[in-house]
C-alpha cells in the first residue's frame, strides 16, 4: 500500500466531491482504480479517509456517496408552532431533583436514596431467577402478577384493624411507578377542569401529575400534624372537589407524619363530602421512630385509594407500585391504566416480588431504619451547627428528607447556584408548592451518597446563605 | 395436652364469641387458663382452632379478636357514582385479543408471538447481564439510555437515503412499550378535542388512546396500497386536522404495505397542510417477502413521528419502544411522558439493548422470517380450504395477521362464541374499526402456539360460519 498514493488520490477525491455536491453517487473503485492508475487497496485507503473525515459514507449493495453536511442546513421545524398549539395544560418543567450530579458533588438534591441503602444483593439475586423464569417471556393480566397483587393487598391487611374488612387481592393494580398511578388517578377520578385538594406543601411530581391531567389544584395548607379537618371541609363545600391527594406518613418534602386520630377525623370529612381521599404511602418502608400506619387500614367503604411504592425500597430499575381501589373507582383507574400501557413487565413484578418475599428483605429494613436514622440525625446536627439562619421546623419521625425554612427574602435561585458552584447539590423548595410557596424552603436529602460530607455540605450551604443575606 | 379438653374449650369459646361479635377482645390466655382450668398449651389448642375457622385473629403484643365475619357485609360502594361522575372519556372496553385462552385452545386471536418466536436465549442471557450490571440498581435520563437512544436512531439511519439529514440519537426518546407512546403523541401533539385523523380499520390499541387523549377521530379508508393521499387533503382541509396516525408497513389488522411511492405522496400533504404523520413501524421485525422502509427515513423536517417497538419481537417482558420527534413535537412528547413516568427501567433498556445487539439478533430476525413466512403459508391454505365463506383480500407481506372479510350478515359475535366453544379463539374485526365497521371481518394472527393446528382451527371456524350462514 502506498500512503503517498493514496493521499494523493484522497485530495483530489475531495476536490471532485465539493463540485458534485451532497448525495452524487461516486465512481465505482474499479473506475477509480483505473483512471487514478493505483491498487485497489490504495483506492480503499483512500476512501476509508474520506469517509472517516464524514465527507462520503457508503452504502453495501448500492455504492458510495458524498453524505449531507449536516452544518450546512440548520433544521427549520418553525412550522410546527402552528400545528401544535398553545398546549392544552402546559406541563412545569422537570424538578430540580431529577438533576445528575458530578461524582464528587455533595447531593443533597435528589428524591432517590444512594444505592447502598438499597438491598442490592437481594435485587440482583431476584432478577437472575426472574430472568430464568417464566416471567422473562411471558405477559401478566393487566392488572399485575395475581401474587404480587396478593402481597400488596396483605401488606395493607396488616394493619387493618379488627371490625374493617381488608382489602383483596383483586382490589390492587399494579404500576410501574407511583407516578404513573397519579396521572391515572387523577384524569381517571377527577379529569380536566375539575378541582383536586392536594396538601401543600407537596410531592412535585403529584403537581406535575395534576397538571398533566388537567385538573384544578386546590392548595390546603398542611403542618406537621397533617391539614386541618375544618379546612378540608371548606375547601370540599367551596370548589365541589371529590378528591383530596395527600401523603399521612412522612410527607415529601416536610416529612410530616400526621397526628394521631388525624386520619380518622380527615377520613370522617372525606366521607361527609362523599369524596375520595388518594393516600400516597410514599414512604412506607422508611419509618425512623415510628412505624407508618396507612389511613386506608381504616376504610372499607372504598373512601381511600391507597398508593404503594417500591421504587425507592427495592431499585430504582424495579419500578413497581400497587394502587388499593375499591368499587367503580378501581375500575376506572384500571382502564385507564389498560389504555396507557396495557400491562406492567411480568418480570419486573415477579422481581419485586421476589425481593420483598425473602427473609433477608426485613432485615434489609430493619438495617435501612438504623442507617436512615444516623443520616437524618447527622444531617440535622450539621444543619443546626453550621446552618444558623437555617429553621428546621420538627425532626421527620420517618422519609428521607429535612425541610428547612429559610429567612424570609432569602434569594432561592442563587442560594441554590452558588451551593451548586461549591459543590453542593440542594433542591428550592419552590416545586413542592402548587401555588406560590408560603416562604424561602430548601430540601435536604439525607439518603444521598457519601453521608461523611454532610457536616462539610451544611458548612458550605451555611456560607453561601451567608453571603445570600448580605 | 388434652384433645378433648381443647375441643370443649374451643366449643364454648365458640358460643362466647357469637355473643361478644366482631372486635371483641378475648380474654388473655392467663384468665381462660383460669376459667377453664385448663393448661396453657390445651387453651392455646383451643385459640389455634379457633384462628384455624377464621373466627379469631391475634394481633402480636395486643391481644386476640373476634373477627370481622366477610360475608356479613356486602360493601356498598354506590355513593361512587356520584362522585365519580360520568367519564370525561368513555374508554373501550380492553379488546378481545388481551384474552387468556386455555393451553389446548387453538389461538387465532392474541396480538403477541408465541414464545417459539422470540429469541428466549437472548432475552435471559441479557436479563441476567442486566441483572448483574449498573442498570440493575441506577436510574436512566428521562429521554433514555443514550446507547439504546444511538440504537433507534441508527436504525432509522441505516433507510435513510442520501441527501436527507438521518435522525440524531437525541431525537430519540425511549418509551415503556409502543401504547405509552400513542397515549403521548396523541395528548400532546393533539389533545382533547382536537381532530385525529386515522386509517380505517387500525390498530384497536391507537383507537383507545386516542379515546383516553380525548381526541376526536377522523377515520380514513385505507386499503391494500394505503390511503388515497387526496383523501387524506380533504380530511386535513374539512376538519383542521395536523395529525394523521398510520401503519404503512403490514398494518395492523390488514397486514397491507403501501405501494411504492405512496409514503412520498401522503407526506407531501401532510407537509402541505402544516401536519404530522405518526408512523407507526410496529411490525419492522416482521417483514416476509419485503423489507420494510419507514416512511420516516424521507423525512428531515420534523413532519413524521417515527415509533418504533421492540415489546413484540423481543420479549412481552421487555417493554420497549422509541419515538424519533424532531424539533418543539419532540419537546412535548418528552415532558407528556416525563409526567406520566419520569424514566423507563434501566434494565429493561439495557436488556433490549444488548439482544438487539448481539449477533444472534439478526440470525433470530432471519430464522423468524423464515418461520412466519411457512406459518402464515398454512394459515392461507387452511383457510382457502376449509372457510369458503371468507374473502382473503390479500397475502400480507409481513406482519402478524390475516385479515378475512365474511359475508355481509355474518353474526360475529355467535361466530366467536360459537368459535370459542368449539377450541378456537379468534378476533372480531369490530375492534379495529374507530367507527362503524365496513363489513364483516374477523383477523387470524399466524403467530400463536402451535401451527399444526391451523388447518384444524380453519376447520373448525368454517363449520362455525356454515352454523352462522344457516
Amino acid at each position: 500500500m502506498n500512503n503517498d498514493s493514496s493521499s494523493r488520490i484522497a485530495t483530489r477525491l475531495r476536490d471532485w466531491i465539493a463540485g458534485a455536491g451532497p448525495g452524487a453517487k461516486l465512481p465505482s473503485t474499479r473506475s477509480l482504480v483505473a483512471e487514478y492508475q493505483a491498487s485497489p487497496v490504495t483506492v480503499q485507503k483512500a476512501l476509508q479517509t474520506l469517509t472517516g473525515q464524514g465527507l462520503i459514507e457508503s452504502r453495501p449493495g448500492v455504492g458510495t456517496f458524498v453524505r449531507a453536511v449536516r452544518t450546512a442546513r440548520p433544521s427549520d421545524y418553525s412550522w410546527q408552532t402552528a400545528a401544535l398549539r398553545s398546549p392544552q395544560a402546559p406541563l412545569p418543567p422537570a424538578s430540580a431533583t431529577m438533576r445528575g450530579a458530578s461524582n464528587d458533588a455533595i447531593a443533597f438534591h435528589s428524591g432517590y436514596p444512594d444505592r447502598e441503602l438499597l438491598p442490592e444483593r437481594l435485587v440482583r439475586a431476584a432478577l437472575i431467577r426472574a430472568a430464568r423464569g417464566d416471567a422473562a417471556l411471558s405477559r401478566p393480566p393487566a392488572a399485575g402478577l395475581p401474587e404480587l397483587q396478593s402481597w400488596f393487598a396483605q401488606e395493607l391487611r396488616a394493619s387493618t384493624p379488627v371490625g374493617i374488612t381488608p382489602p383483596n387481592p383483586s382490589d390492587v393494580i399494579v404500576l410501574p411507578g407511583s407516578q404513573s398511578g397519579l396521572s391515572s388517578i387523577f384524569s381517571a377520578l377527577a379529569g380536566s377542569g375539575q378541582p383536586l385538594v392536594m396538601e401543600s406543601p407537596t410531592y412535585w411530581g403529584a403537581i406535575l401529575a395534576a397538571a398533566q391531567a388537567g385538573v384544578r389544584v386546590v392548595p390546603l395548607p398542611s403542618g406537621p400534624d397533617g391539614p386541618d379537618p375544618e379546612d378540608l371541609a371548606r375547601a370540599f363545600e367551596e370548589t365541589g372537589a371529590r378528591l383530596f391527594y395527600a401523603q399521612p406518613n412522612y410527607a415529601n418534602p416536610t416529612g410530616a407524619q400526621w397526628a394521631a386520630g388525624r386520619g380518622e377525623q380527615i377520613l370522617d370529612v372525606v366521607r361527609k363530602y362523599g369524596a375520595f381521599l388518594v393516600e400516597d404511602d410514599w414512604a412506607h418502608d422508611f419509618g425512623i421512630s415510628t412505624t407508618p400506619v396507612p389511613v386506608a387500614a381504616q376504610d372499607d367503604s372504598g373512601h381511600v385509594i391507597y398508593l404503594r411504592s417500591l421504587t425507592k425500597s427495592v431499585s430504582s430499575a424495579i419500578r413497581i407500585a400497587g394502587v388499593i381501589a375499591r368499587g367503580p373507582a378501581r375500575e376506572r383507574i384500571l382502564a385507564d391504566r389498560a389504555a396507557e400501557s396495557m400491562y406492567v413487565s411480568g418480570l419486573l413484578q415477579a422481581a419485586a416480588l421476589d425481593v420483598v418475599t425473602q427473609p433477608g428483605w426485613q432485615t434489609h429494613l430493619r438495617s435501612l431504619r438504623h442507617q436512615l436514622q444516623s443520616r437524618r440525625d447527622l444531617l440535622v446536627t450539621s444543619v443546626r451547627g453550621h446552618i444558623p439562619q437555617a429553621h428546621l421546623e420538627h425532626v421527620p419521625k420517618g422519609g428521607l428528607n429535612l425541610w428547612l425554612r429559610l429567612p424570609d427574602g432569602t434569594d432561592l435561585e442563587r442560594l441554590t447556584l452558588d451551593c451548586e458552584r461549591a459543590g453542593v447539590m440542594i433542591a428550592a423548595g419552590t416545586d413542592w408548592f402548587p401555588a406560590e410557596p408560603a416562604g424561602a424552603f430548601i430540601r435536604l436529602n439525607y439518603s444521598g451518597p457519601n453521608p461523611g460530607a454532610f457536616p462539610e455540605g451544611a458548612r458550605i450551604i451555611g456560607q453561601c446563605m451567608e453571603q445570600n443575606m448580605s
